[in-house]
């Protein structure tokens, strides 16, 4: 396999481009060494450039075939399994990510391009809707009426810090863009500097091997406030993908907001991911659950957007024998390095503000292990549902590998917990089938607060397919309406447009009357492939 | 046919509410007359009052299946033929409209009521997709993943002075999200309080004659700033649907964007609705099209949101045949009332300022009734593309029956105007077969213009259908990605949810094995009834 040299350029269309509006380097959490290549920032310029470029590309890019662009996802993903043993190893540096989950992301990133390439040779996301005209319907003929979806134009995605590959420079938001027919502009999370060129590289060639124009991708390396304001603000930016903080996503959301022509912005930004355990499935296996939930905890080292933050259960011996099972697991936990100094210092102060609380009772730490550089360390707290309704602190996501007991009272208290909660990627319920019926009153408050609900499982694992859900109510995402993980994410980078009376030799293909693709439509408001 | 007694009262759940912030009337815009009675204006009670009830008929009313909700707008439409006779006696007393176009318009009313109940009987609008467990797959088994939308919950709508039915309080807005399973709560345009009533009225009935919770829908009178502003900001209220002029729509926006949880605001706002006259079409027929576009122009007085405000052609001597014809046309129209008084006045402030500039000539002008007290008076101008490219403000809307005809200098001059053009709900071109090659190059520009492309027609008259697109990139209205007329419209008030490994006893219907429901659904990506 080849050796990539990472040269700290940003990769605007088909150039290497340094950035001259200061420098940064990459930082190995476990150890804190610094890591080279040092990275140039890039600023407005940079943003002006990509973009231009990226509104050059987009009417040629919006018309290739689905079969096109598949091959061209295709090619991202070869390109990547190419350069993977570097990838993998850039990855565990500047991530500290285990290499076992490295390497899994690695799997989950390029099965997600080819799983986007069979939606695009599927051709179905078009969305095609004909009525045929007739002209003699009264009181008023009906013309020839032909729907199908669009892509929006450029789209800027931020990478996130917690999945290096499978949310950053070719993630679910790149690939969901670049399927819809929209070029990315991508700015790369400062934190792993060396992994973002290196898959921005393999982007870059793809784009070169499959003849499209450069503008299709582009790479920059830059401040939130400055490079990622310009992003959003520039009027050839037609969307916005973003994962990372409330505090980021709030703020890139109001410069959408703000523009001459405001843009939407999907932003996944927090979730605390609560957890039912309903007293059937609690008194059933409290030790085993109570296992199970701190392995859910500790995965990424707490760092996943469905990190089980919160967990309900009715005060009994069961829940005691549960936090007993639980805290012993968490006591067996060792530490793990964290993403960043930043974010092993936002969790730190979130696990002392937490621990200092009267309210609030600190079941088990984890492990330590000062030569980490960046140490997690497990924390499990506990607390009761009348100090939860009376503090939305605690409703709060502290990001790491922390959770919160919450020791429900009665069954009058459960709804109003429910009831309380903000919205969320996901919601668990634990229940045996004589919990079926407090399931059944619990569902329909939780499926407005979640976009997924996970039943006897645990909500970290997000599976990439059809089905999948991965967003959910404000302020879990901006725009509850989306999801960012599976096919529907498509969805979020395309608009409809109807066509009438289009002359045959100008329909757009999908919407022909032969359906040369095969592709399912709506035909007078039935699917089918006619 | 009955006769219903108009009590000037809003109508919140099964009450009637007297208003006690106020009195306005309607008024004849014919003669200036007032219309009985006097309707009291609600406020911030009133409308706290009308969520409490619309919250709480959501849990049961979402769970409604499809039939029962089809017959419920069967119901609403079968009420609104039942006081036909007077319904279309009160919209002509309050808006001027023609009766044979307020005929029209019921019809259109009642058909898409009842075009929802077919979309809900078919039931595949809940978008149901299912990737079935695979306890084997490695590296991890995949889980029993089932995704399914769901309603948002109470729906905003605000209704709209120039569709006092179709889209008013049993509108295009009303209709979808009832049959998305939202509860609606309607403030009605203060131009057509009686209209709203009565409408109102036969929708309170259907919710009591179908055994549905009061709080379904509800019927508010009050001001924009205040009634308008608190019932966005209500947190009951999680979507807003509003047609009519820009200001009033962006101030929904901003008001909801500034909400603790922020909603979406479907808002259709302004459009001039640009019209191409392709060089072989100009040639072929200059008269015909001349008289056609102003037929076109003056319907509904002008007062329609795809009414053609903006012409571009070549300048040739068949555009001059073109103007003539139509100059023609326009001195032929009699004047006709406009909806009121204050629509009226801010269309003859328009008017005087297009007329009063220099790089604008006025054509011609209809004729004038001065009994008429909200006299509309029709207006036909020309510019230079040169003109309309260096002051934006002659791209503005003047909302009535006033056109502007851009003479463009040459190929060159023409892609720039397109590019120039903000976004809009519809574009035209009129092309012949020699015109093509030019349609083709325009063409995919447009599309990123514009939410209905119409060829060799007239964007005045909307199908209300599967494939109808009615809405467009920003400012023609807020949200480009949805349509406020067809059958799409439904998907504005839903979002996704996915559950995992859900027990089959707690499956909602249509996410079950057997898809007892018969819709057509994706079984691990496939479209299909399986």
């Amino acid at each position: 396999m080849p050796t990539v040299e990472l040269t700290g350029e940003m990769l605007i269309g088909a150039a290497a481009v340094p950035g001259d509006s200061g420098t940064f380097t990459a930082r190995d959490p476990r150890t804190g060494e610094e890591l080279k290549p040092v990275y140039g920032l890039g600023g407005p310029p940079e943003v002006a450039r990509a973009a231009a470029l990226a509104w050059t590309a987009f009417d040629e890019y919006r018309h290739t075939d689905g079969e096109r662009r598949a091959a061209f996802l295709d090619r991202i993903a070869a390109n990547l399994e190419d350069v993977s043993e570097q990838l993998v190893a850039r990855v565990v540096a500047e991530t500290g990510i285990a290499q076992p989950r490295v390497r899994g992301e690695l799997a989950r990133t390029v099965n997600q391009l080819r799983l986007f390439g069979r939606v695009l040779r599927e051709d179905s996301w078009i969305g095609a809707r004909i009525e045929p005209p007739l002209p003699g319907r009264t009181p008023l003929p009906r013309p020839d009426l032909r729907q199908r979806k669009i892509p929006l134009g450029p789209v800027a995605v931020f990478g996130a810090s917690n999945f290096p590959l499978a949310f950053s420079v070719a993630g679910g938001d790149t690939v969901s863009a670049l399927a819809a027919g929209c070029p990315v502009i991508v700015k790369a999370h400062s934190s792993h500097p060396g992994t973002s060129e290196l898959v921005g590289r393999s982007v870059q060639a793809a784009v070169a091997e499959s003849g499209l124009p450069e503008g299709v991708f582009s790479l920059l390396f830059g401040g939130g406030s400055t490079l990622g304001t310009a992003l959003v603000s520039d009027p050839r930016v037609r969307a916005v993908g973003f994962t990372g903080s409330r505090a980021g996503g709030l703020a890139l959301v109001a410069t959408a907001a703000a523009r001459p022509v405001p843009i939407p912005v999907y932003a996944e930004m927090s979730s605390v991911n609560p957890v039912f355990l309903l007293p059937g499935a609690l008194a059933a296996a409290p030790e085993e659950l109570g296992r199970a939930f701190v392995a859910s905890l500790t995965t990424g080292t707490g760092q996943l957007c469905t990190s089980p933050g919160l967990v309900f259960a009715l005060d009994s011996p069961y829940l005691e024998r549960f936090l007993a099972s639980a805290a012993e697991a968490v006591r067996a936990t060792g530490a793990a390095p964290m993403l960043s100094r930043g974010i092993c210092s936002s969790y730190d102060e979130g696990v002392r503000r937490r621990a200092s609380r009267p309210d609030v009772t600190e079941v088990a730490a984890g492990g330590r292990d000062d030569s980490i550089d960046a140490e997690g360390v497990t924390h499990l707290f506990t607390t009761t549902g009348s100090a939860f309704l009376a503090d939305t602190s605690l409703h709060e996501e502290v990001f790491g590998a922390s959770s919160l007991v919450v020791r429900i009272m009665d069954d009058e208290e459960l709804p109003r917990v429910v009831e309380a909660l903000e919205g969320q990627l996901t919601a668990t319920v634990h229940a045996t089938d004589d919990d079926l019926g407090l399931a059944r009153e619990l569902l329909p408050t939780l499926e407005l607060k979640a976009g997924r609900l996970i039943f006897n499982g645990w909500p970290t694992g997000v599976d990439v397919g059809h089905a999948m859900v991965h967003g959910g109510p404000y302020p879990s995402t901006s725009d509850g309406r989306s999801t960012s993980v599976g096919t529907l994410a498509i969805e979020r980078f395309l608009r409809p447009v109807a066509y009438q009376d289009l002359p045959a030799g100008l329909r757009p293909a999908g919407l022909d009357d032969a359906n040369e693709l095969g592709i399912v439509r709506q035909l007078d408001g039935e699917f089918g492939r006619a």
